[in-house]
């Protein structure tokens, strides 16, 4: 028999502030709930405690918006500052309607509001902020997977996921904007069929799998648990990051 | 501290012909692996063994190409009578090139090749045939959603799921193409966040969530394991099956 997957949405994480050490509150979280880090684990975060850790805040009264973030906001019906931040953190516009901008972002990914987040944040009316992605999230993910192994010896794998709209389909999915430990796409090119010929399907986006079972329950609003085990998932060990994950340009049928 | 979930990948699922009743193998498979389905169960069932069972085959020998199919094969470096039934399977060609065809299939997915399976049949040399979707996969969901509970008298709840690639990102993931007893699309509108502000995200794809999570543990090929029991998923109940994920035409973006 195949061994089941068990995940855990981990209770106690407190709000997190610019400067915490996510693993510390990790493993006390993990503590109090009697819960034991063990060898293959994987602890998927959501992206904005660990964007809050480190400080990614970008304050609207700081930003000046340019020309071409008044325009942008003119014809989103956004604040020109907003856009301004959003620019900034872009590489390229995708699409652009009243109240949506797809972007790639500066890290590759194809997201909405360049994964930019107003809900969940502590944001002063008087001092309104935004909330931006880590600035690096597979290092942030392989500095959390070293910090780990230091202080408990457990080789833990580790995946930042947020979520995000998608073409075609209704809804929000979470997914992979950082993993480490393991291969974020399984390549299974050669592997035989069920009747021995060659599979059709060729790359598996495990993390992305794990992302969004992980963002189900994650949850939203007041039932937020923004960290979540996963136990007993077969992966397979690499050092590379999530970096496969992202669709070369020139292949990408959908710009 | 809220429930876990728990995946188990049901093994002793046999290879599934025409006309076989997939409640009693899978009520058989569980019973042999000392399960017993409990209310809110959600069983997920990849969608060729729910279209083996309704015998979709489409016998490539019995198709006669039209010059629409034969272009399309031409330029997508496929069989005519391939693209025959791709056609046939079909809305609208999103996108084509040398092999890829990216179509809204006639339920309203946009998936590429239309969902048709040539991997995991047994496809004689002689007379090679390809494996379509079901005929109407929510209703296939809600008739074996019923039948498990004539026989049971449990309430479980039904995923049929199928992987696929994605735009912008690399790598297949699985998404629901059929549910049964819950809200596939979980609209959170009106829900505070942790501060108490209206949450920006308002729709989210709970379905295409455990339909990843289910597609990860059924890997593929030679250890195919084609059904997966999650228990402890917070689901609403709801009889309106899978529609709420297909998004309309006119606010897609992306076609």
């Amino acid at each position: 028999m195949t061994s089941p997957l068990f995940l855990h949405a981990v209770p106690g994480i407190p709000l997190v502030e610019p400067g915490d050490d996510i693993a510390a509150l990790i493993l006390a979280a993990l503590a109090s709930s009697e819960l034991v880090l063990e060898d293959g684990d994987v602890l998927v975060l959501a992206q904005k405690i660990v964007s809050k850790a480190e400080g990614r805040y970008a304050y609207l009264n700081d930003i000046q918006a340019s020309a071409e973030a008044v325009e942008l906001a003119e014809q989103c019906d956004k604040d020109p500052r907003h856009m301004q931040v959003l620019l900034n953190e872009s590489r390229e516009i995708i699409r652009k309607r009243p109240g949506v901008v797809i972007v790639e972002h500066v890290l590759g990914y194809v997201h909405a509001n360049a994964g930019i987040d107003r809900s969940n944040i502590d944001s002063d009316e008087d001092s309104p902020r935004l909330l931006l992605l880590p600035e690096n999230p597979d290092h942030s993910a392989a500095e959390l997977r070293s910090s780990l192994l230091a202080s408990t010896g457990v080789n833990v794998n580790i995946i930042i996921n947020d979520s995000a709209g998608r073409a075609w389909r209704n809804g929000t999915l979470g997914f992979a904007i950082a993993t480490a430990g393991f291969e974020a796409l399984e390549n299974r090119v050669g592997e035989a069929d069920l009747y021995g010929r060659p599979l059709e399907v060729t790359e598996v986006a495990v993390a992305d799998e794990l992302a969004a079972a992980a963002s189900f329950m994650m949850g939203q609003g007041d039932e937020a648990l923004p960290v979540v085990l996963i136990r007993g998932a077969k992966l397979r060990p690499s050092t590379a990051g999530s970096a496969a994950l992202i669709r070369d340009r020139e292949k990408d049928m959908f710009r």
